[in-house]
């Protein structure tokens, strides 16, 4: 991150409470004492309008769309003139969990060969930050990019619509055991412009509140 | 390397004799057993017509060509088609020596940032070898494009909505004189995947049936 320039690394519950101590860090002190920890993915991406997970897999049953680092860093570079974004990285054991996806928008993927996907967490992130300075981080301004909602925003309409859907009996009556990612990723995979997020969450108030109020329909 | 698809390390006069058994590299055990060790670097790089080193510095004096990594990698993948190349890396600590620069044809840099020019080994390497294969030995055909539903789907999904707006309340109240166009166009400005269309159609109809039943809400 030090050495391409990227300075804001969030933490998630942090396995090693050393890790600002790490010592391989040469040049990068000062970046490791400003990380922020957050207990959850929710906390730690809230400010954000673009959530990316990275992802060895490309056979396995995953629900968003997988792009090649090459294209994915082109869009990330766009969308980070105007919007917030957060590249997401699993343990270096386990990856990211499928609840650690459900926050994401997309996944990106490493053009590792076949035979080794599995890259050292370090390497991982180094490939990708390298990918999004190539060529230079100076992008030429482009004008009429759509500022998109946060992934706080994202959350809060998500809590609303499971609220309102269990309220109506859809999740219920469904079974899903993983409704809440399910729902969490439903919502993702829409891009909310940010001057849409406060009407969906005023239309979602407002048919909870209705379906809380019971009784039969006005008009 | 293993990630990469690369399978011929050498190493010249090794500090740790326990490199063979590097824990971290998960799926390189092979590579690892198969490693060549040298004594010198004019032995490890016999066989090679162009030899690459890989530095750090700009601004000592160096007696060589510097050229960044992208323009670097053109020419070695140019070269590599019908030669052997060697990119040669210096120790974690003192990078490479002028007597090892002396064995290389020209050098390489990775286009750090002024403030933290020394990289990690293991990163400057994942970096350089990914800007070798970036683009694609062979390139395998990936589509990323998301079938986004159509205006037929878009349609049935904001009637639904409107019905949903005018049973819970929403409408009725805020008494916007062009609601129904106004909510298409919060429809039509989230990109609504095609596979989630029927999702969205189905929480819809479940919220309008509860809402149309009345009644305390189940659950």
């Amino acid at each position: 991150m030090s050495n391409f320039g990227f300075d804001q690394l969030c933490v998630v519950n942090p396995y090693e409470k050393a890790f600002r101590e790490a010592k391989s860090a040469v040049g990068a002190a000062d970046l490791l004492a400003h990380a922020k920890e957050f207990p959850t993915v929710a906390e730690a991406v809230a400010g954000c309008s673009l959530v990316v997970g990275t992802t060895a897999v490309r056979h396995r049953e995953l629900h968003h769309t997988v792009r090649r680092l090459e294209p994915a860093a082109r869009l990330i570079k766009k969308h980070s003139l105007s919007n917030n974004v957060a590249l997401l990285f699993g343990s270096e054991k386990y990856g990211l969990s499928n609840d650690d996806m459900s926050h994401c928008n997309w996944l990106l993927r490493i053009p590792t060969i076949d035979r080794n996907i599995s890259m050292n967490l370090g390497q991982a992130v180094a490939v990708c930050l390298y990918e999004l300075i190539r060529e230079g981080r100076t992008i030429t301004k482009e004008k009429t990019t759509l500022k998109l909602a946060s992934a706080e925003e994202m959350e809060r309409i998500t809590t609303l619509l499971l609220d309102v859907l269990h309220g109506s009996g859809f999740l219920k009556r469904r079974q899903v055991s993983d409704a809440y990612a399910r729902i969490r990723r439903v919502v993702r995979r829409l891009n909310w412009p940010e001057r849409d997020a406060t009407v969906w969450t005023g239309m979602l108030r407002q048919i909870l509140w209705k379906l809380r109020k019971g009784g039969p329909p006005e008009g």
